[in-house]
């Protein structure tokens, strides 16, 4: 079954190993001490990938990402705070549109979609409006796949005394970041990103004490993330009941991530995934959106070829039929497509998928690229 | 592994097939075509348990049942509605607490334990107040095992022109409910419980109109189910990642529902666990803490046994070393313990786990039971 399915060249959902579905084969019961040292270990594994476990909590929640990012801006940014979010696409919109729905005070700082934010806008827009308490920032925007200067951004926000936090969903884990060197209030990720795991939970690495003063801020019970950090520290269980076989796949794929050498063997083999796939996508002629130099090695947006010939459903379903599953592009004034460099997938597998667009593109007979 | 792993007494998470979890065997790209007729064919299938389609939606959600709740409520009740909150467990407390964390107004009405909400008091109640909007209600009070009379109560809520929401996580699938007889704005349940499904996602049937109706009510962008129902009907796919690996295998898990004989075979079965359950029980002299009249079919709260040799977590350790894992009690004056009997488990589980339980019993030398 899972040997015919395609590739997934995506930003989330991807290709897992077979040992991390596998791990979903049993059963746990959400109450007994066997999950809950599941639990406990987990936490504790991804606090280490931070170098956090001295100055933050590792607060896991059930549901999407997304639901992660509004529980953390919900419960650590007080209801009278004021959120500065910083914008170059579709997920920095989506951190507004939370503040937004949560009836939190938010201004925001929009650049173009090839355009990181700089530590000097920041500093900038911070001596401008100093109500502002917290910051909001997209580490890598998935969008297009463009890397904003995290740690310079940071120590801005430090420095001038805010508080910042960071949707770092589709980097952590595979770009290096460390707690004691980058200030921050919280990180969000998920488990079915970088980490290899599959959708159903995510969490938020929430420094102590913003987490402490943070109870009765959040709009929501079942999003509290101050609520659920209290119970779980009291008890060792989840709240509400968990994800448990999503929480026992992230664990199993953590294991796989130690093994094969953490972060630095992670950062390696996407690096190298991105590299091989911009330079045979280079090779037919298709243009990368983003400049080199911002390019995350997570997800690449490639500008589609301007052949009438090519449409990019046809597009995809017949590379598709080649084993490998692409996305569609995420912006609106470009015509685009992207490639995911992430998942259980390895440089030759990004070559066969090149190979795969080659004939495709052969198939269709577009030649104007 | 699975074979190893010990027996789920438990409401939720529970024992699934192997069958339902080996659905996870394969990962999907929550974009691709594939996927969204998985989707539609499980929101499909959910609205046929309740006779829905033609004036419900089914609504899916990534999280936990909570979250569902949680989304009923603050997506169907206006910022300006009132709802009356029926309780007679934990699971009627937590609506209450939804509403009082978002800002609804709601009042309270409080059976003991052992009591259900009859339709008079509810009928009692709505003339007395006229200002309620909607009423809340918990079909099983997983906390005991009761059973709320919930045709009769919707009939009262209706005949005032007022809406009912509906918990029915642990009966639904289980217990009949036809949305053609029994008039609600919402029923909410979720994937791994009696549809034998695994934990991490809900779904709520949305009355139409109801639904058309509640744009911009919602407290939450991530919990908004008129946008998430927007945004399925317009693309066929979630909002937000959905948790594909548990959507994968909750329609796996209703192909064999429907295999079986559908709802009135999971009844059937379940009913044939419970009096196993029960009859095996008061041979060893433990008595159950709900009247029979009122227990649901769904989970047993028992009395515990008085002898001082008895201690829960000793207890529970016995018989998990036998292969059945079991639920504390949750009611505050009465030691109590609680046994699932829903799940993938027979009448011939039910009284292996009896007879685990007499063994212990014996090798507790727990005397005054
Ligand atoms: C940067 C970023 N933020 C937020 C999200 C939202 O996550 P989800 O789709 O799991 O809700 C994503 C998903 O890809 C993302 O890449
Ligand atoms: C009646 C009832 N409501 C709500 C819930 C909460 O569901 P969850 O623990 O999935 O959030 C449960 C869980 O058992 C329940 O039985």
């Amino acid at each position: 079954m899972s040997s015919a399915a395609p590739t997934l060249l995506t930003p989330g959902p991807l290709t897992t190993s077979l040992r991390t579905r596998q791990a979903m084969l049993q059963d746990w019961g959400s109450w007994d001490d066997s999950f809950n040292r599941l639990t406990a270990s987990l936490c504790e594994q991804l606090l280490a990938i931070i170098n956090g476990a001295s100055s933050h909590h590792c607060v896991p929640l059930q549901g999407s990402g997304t639901f992660a990012v509004e529980a953390a801006i919900g419960t650590l940014v007080p209801r009278d705070g004021h959120v500065l979010v910083l914008i170059n696409g579709a997920y920095g919109k989506r951190l507004a549109k939370i503040c937004d729905v949560l009836g939190r005070r938010f201004s925001t700082f929009e650049t173009a979609e090839d355009q990181p934010t700089t530590a000097a806008d920041v500093e900038r827009l911070l001596n401008a409006d100093p109500g502002i308490t917290h910051v909001a920032l997209i580490h890598c925007e998935t969008s297009t796949g463009i890397l904003n200067p995290l740690l310079e951004i940071a120590n801005v926000v430090a420095k001038q005394g805010k508080r910042l936090i960071i949707d770092a969903m589709s980097s952590f884990g595979a770009l290096p970041v460390d707690a004691q060197e980058t200030p921050f209030d919280a990180l969000i990720a998920a488990s079915g990103k970088c980490l290899e795991g599959v959708p159903g939970m995510g969490f938020v690495f929430a420094r102590k004490d913003a987490l402490a003063h943070a109870a009765g801020n959040s709009h929501s019970l079942a999003m509290d993330l101050h609520d659920q950090h209290t119970y779980m520290a009291k008890t060792g269980q989840w709240r509400f009941t968990p994800p448990t076989h999503v929480v026992a796949a992230l664990h199993e794929a953590l294991a796989q991530y130690n093994e094969q050498g953490g972060l630095p063997a992670r950062h390696q083999r996407y690096t190298k995934n991105c590299q091989t796939l911009l330079d045979g996508m280079a090779t037919l002629g298709i243009r990368s959106f983003v400049p080199a130099a911002i390019q995350a090695p997570i997800i690449v947006t490639f500008h589609a070829p301007k052949d009438p010939r090519y449409q990019f459903k046809d597009f995809y379903e017949r590379v598709k039929a080649k084993g490998f599953i692409l996305y569609p592009g995420k912006l609106t004034q470009v015509d685009t497509f992207r490639v995911g460099c992430i998942g259980h997938v390895t440089h030759a597998d990004m070559q066969a998928a090149v190979n795969a667009v080659a004939q495709v593109l052969d198939e269709m007979q577009v030649l104007d690229i």
